[in-house]
């Protein structure tokens, strides 16, 4: 048995580098050779213990990199071809696939969600991929892994928090909290016609990015109220649509205190304890509010829109990779992003 | 000047009937004589004192009546036509009605409700309409006050829930609490194509109307746990769109206990107190749920389509109106349907 | 190598009985033992050699069978289950099916339609289903094959127009032309909430059935001009959405003369020869109107919606079926079917 | 009475500068001091017969201006602020307005197109401006009238033929015609996320503009085949949109040639003469294609959006203006316009 190796999760606090067999291809499936991958903050959730998973799982679920071997019954690739593989992977034919729920696939909650969670994931020098037909995405010529290793997940969510919001031309749009996802909002929302866009956070190299990514106002929470700054900026009007990139029952609530009547609040963030719904905020339910989850959108076909928006020069992702690491050093790279250290954003991890 | 009596609101726990002056039109507006109008349980919040309103108003907003007399700039209509009003009177001419957020008028939250909230209401003899031109609809020959006496609020906001949870050809649906407006979300969704409609209620008399209006499968929440035998009659596989028609934690908590990956939750309830979202029921935030809040559709061409309803005999509400009184015996009718007695769903009242 | 009857292309004006060898499943195939299939309006343009495929092609989309075999890789179905099977076979894996375009499987014109067109369907004793496990639909026990005959493909066609239509709640539908597509159109357009449903026939058998299936007017067009007399009953208003059944010039021209500014033409027809757009009926092109065609949906979600459909009860399509052959008499049946005797709207055959 | 100077139509072939009386205002209304207007295409249409209005109309659809007049009823404004109005000018309280469909107010086909077409336009010194409070919009301090004069009619209709066709993320777009529309639909389809925008014209200066406002791909027509080089160069998958923004059969037909099945062609030309379908580019009617046309949409919130979009700089539209006129040269510049000579884009006229 050929090994590899691989980030695995074994108990909370510690994910650590080991050896692992190199996968083998049944019917529909597909081995790639990562060559670009990265950590993502559900990562660190996992290493934390906050999101449970199986000790012995290969954690990541943002791949990049080369078609190593086919499995039976896929068709219209080729080894050696060089790929994206979406952080959701969803089989396409099941009723909820087919009804246009792919992330929520097998109709379990969260079930497009395979790598790094249900199946082994894609820190490691091989990922095994399942329903390869639906999820293999070719990376067109002359992108580089850092400029495509975005899309598997945080452009992708990021985006789909734009889209989700129903983004209207015209339409003032907030974003709360300006991370990797945050970031990937606001691009999201400018690419879908927003003309005001408002983010809030505090770090000052993330309120950059941010004016890079499309913002056109940026509020540090640390200096104003951004409630009572938002309502004033818009006169009392409030925004269109509120995007939550964080997560927390503050970010939460002022999205929905700053939300006009009618407005959507498009909620990215993952949240755990609890979670109160302030009814003055909303007309105690009779304000046409909606509020709307977005879990990262998959498949190829998600992928091949996003490769065009990199290819096309709309959006350019890559400044958020701010540190490099081998997959031998993946230990160091989870300690310096678990503590945001650095100024540090997203990593590249190379096998 | 001229009187008239009138239902006043004068202080909390007190509705009475008063002797007002009928008013006089300015442009734009009209005067309608009603002949019949009905109590909502929205009116009764404001009797409570739970929905603030100033002392001094007429409540009221379920008008059916003849024009009396039309202000300068209304065109198309006479003295003499009988018509009904939404409880929603939206301008149709500001940002937010042309923008489609007609019940949310002029940006203000609940902005188009003004009968028996900003301006007097129509538990009395005699509304003034504002923006007639927006708001009169005329009833169909044929069709009796108490045929349409439903149109301007419960029916208009319980199949707005069906609509709002975007249901589609084949769903299973949820409503919970078969009140007048849940009663008309069961109409509703089932006039939009749900092909399995399940209600919850306790109430023997109410889950029967459920029955006549299309409920497949009704639920006692009195003899079984309403959240488990969703799970199993749909085979845990939940329900496609969940209809919250009380206003409360626990009914709000069960729509999504019930609601599948990517379902909607459609909120038509007041709620009071706190509202809290069950974090393990929406996934942490990545079930794709959706959660959309509606308030009335008024405005007359909703009106239009709702007398169409009526007229074409597909729903039929009349069943609804179990109780009738004169507009002099209005507190006498307060107090009836305040405490819920002698299975009242709804009351006629014609002055 | 076993052998069964099939219908098979020979020529223009020639399907005939034939034997064939029984197919075998490959990885991700199904084999179904028919039991029920009927004849479609396709089948009899494929006869008269109008839509053109490959001699020896065996015809037929309409399955309704027992599974008798399952290739590598389908999970979750056993030897021996009812199923149906839609008309168009989705993979659900390729660019467009993921972006929701299922019936233009693979990006082709019409690419989702195989069964008798690209590859072998079912009028025959066995038939091959590629992408079972996108398109394997169990039926509900309790329903005999006649009740979900049409759910493969008329119902799903005839729903699809009216879906494709957005018919909203007290909306004016026409259909124009009530064959057997036509009066699944008119039974989606009550399903979804038409209150006022006019069609256009001249058959009187049909224009009955139509009644039963939700028509509020039905209009003769020998008896009457059908745009006057549309134009005359909605008082000039015109109708919200016009479905058109046909395919020919003139329906498509009077759905057009009799639509709204701002309504839909939901297209169904298959056209040949030349199709002309009014530019008087459209305000050359400044009428704000959307013309949608629509092939029939298929895949497994969609045939599990139909089912509820017919489970339900909300609509009853049996009475379509008028005629009923065994496999032996097919030709028999295509002569009855392609000439349009003795009232014919559907045939049963059965091997 | 005092009078100003008009631009009026006589007969086809003339439009000449007249003397008329300034209008004054009823309730509803307000009076507009124009500052700047301009000439659109369809007032060539007026000029040379090709579109009927009565002789002596004030010709001219596009203001920007200062309130000089406030009717009665008109709330919320003031005399001196500077405004624009839509070409289309919605009551925003009929049937059709309340229901969505500003652009055909009243339900008459284009029935909200008023100024210069059933009423006086503003091709002069001053305008009326009919249900004021839904059409006055102020300028924002700080823009010039040149920087806003396209929000009123081609800035709208071309931002709504890229809203039509429901461009999305990643989408491949095609706007066949480079005119001043087809170059507005071209900054609206990358406003709204298109990743490939592809614009077909001959004319350099235009394919210049055109790739300053977003194209990615220009096509002149006279050196290559467009439907030829359009599925070269999309590898034979077609465009997702294709916007029509020139009114010719050619291009109609263009249009549906480069659209993949289930895509959307997206009209917004003035057809004349006969329009046809070519049958097989739309798959003889079951491609699942979609035709929307699209009336410049009009009314205060849709001038709103249109001011935040220039207001934010997300699109320049000044160097659509290649000419400036005074209003005593409006003759001068019809000529100019109508012959499209001097490179001509749009004209600036100021009274």
């Amino acid at each position: 048995m050929r090994m590899m190796k691989a980030a695995v999760f074994v108990k909370p606090g510690s994910i650590v580098l080991e050896e692992k067999p190199i996968p083998t291809v049944g019917p529909g499936d597909a081995l790639i050779r990562i060559t670009t991958t990265t950590i993502c903050g559900t990562d660190i959730h996992i290493l934390k213990g906050e999101y449970p998973v199986k000790p012995g799982l290969i954690v990541g679920h943002e791949p990049v990199g080369v078609i190593e071997d086919i499995g039976e019954g896929v068709t219209g690739y080729e080894v050696g071809q060089r790929v994206i593989v979406g952080a959701i992977t969803p089989c396409g034919q099941c009723y909820h696939c087919l009804d246009g729920h792919q992330a929520q696939c097998g109709g379990k909650p969260i079930g497009g969600w395979r790598f790094g969670n249900s199946i082994d994931g894609c820190q490691a020098e091989y990922l095994l991929v399942p329903n390869a037909q639906a999820n293999l995405s070719l990376i067109p010529d002359g992108l580089t892994d850092e400029q495509v290793l975005m899309c598997p997940d945080i452009m992708s969510t990021g985006f789909g928090g734009a889209e989700s919001g129903r983004i209207k031309i015209g339409d003032t749009v907030v974003v709360f909290a300006q991370g990797p996802i945050g970031l990937c909002a606001t691009a999201g929302a400018r690419l879908k016609g927003a003309t005001r866009i408002i983010v809030v956070d505090t770090v000052p190299a993330r309120l950059q990015v941010a004016q890079r990514f499309g913002a056109d106002t940026v509020i540090d929470y640390k200096s104003v109220d951004p409630v009572e700054e938002i309502m004033r900026i818009t006169e009392g009007r409030g925004v269109d649509v509120a995007i939550e990139a964080l997560g927390t029952q503050e970010t939460f609530e002022s999205c929905l205190r700053v939300l006009k009547p009618a407005g959507v609040l498009s909620s990215l963030g993952v949240y755990s304890g609890k979670l109160t719904l302030p009814l003055d905020a909303i007309a105690a339910g009779l304000g046409d509010h909606k509020i709307v989850t977005t879990l990262c959108p998959g498949g190829k076909e998600r992928m091949r829109r996003l490769l065009n928006v990199v290819e096309s020069g709309r959006v350019d992702l890559q400044p958020l990779v701010t540190h490099r690491f081998g997959l031998d050093q993946i230990e160091e790279a989870y300690d310096l992003f678990a503590n945001q250290r650095d100024g540090v954003l997203k990593v590249a991890i190379t096998p």
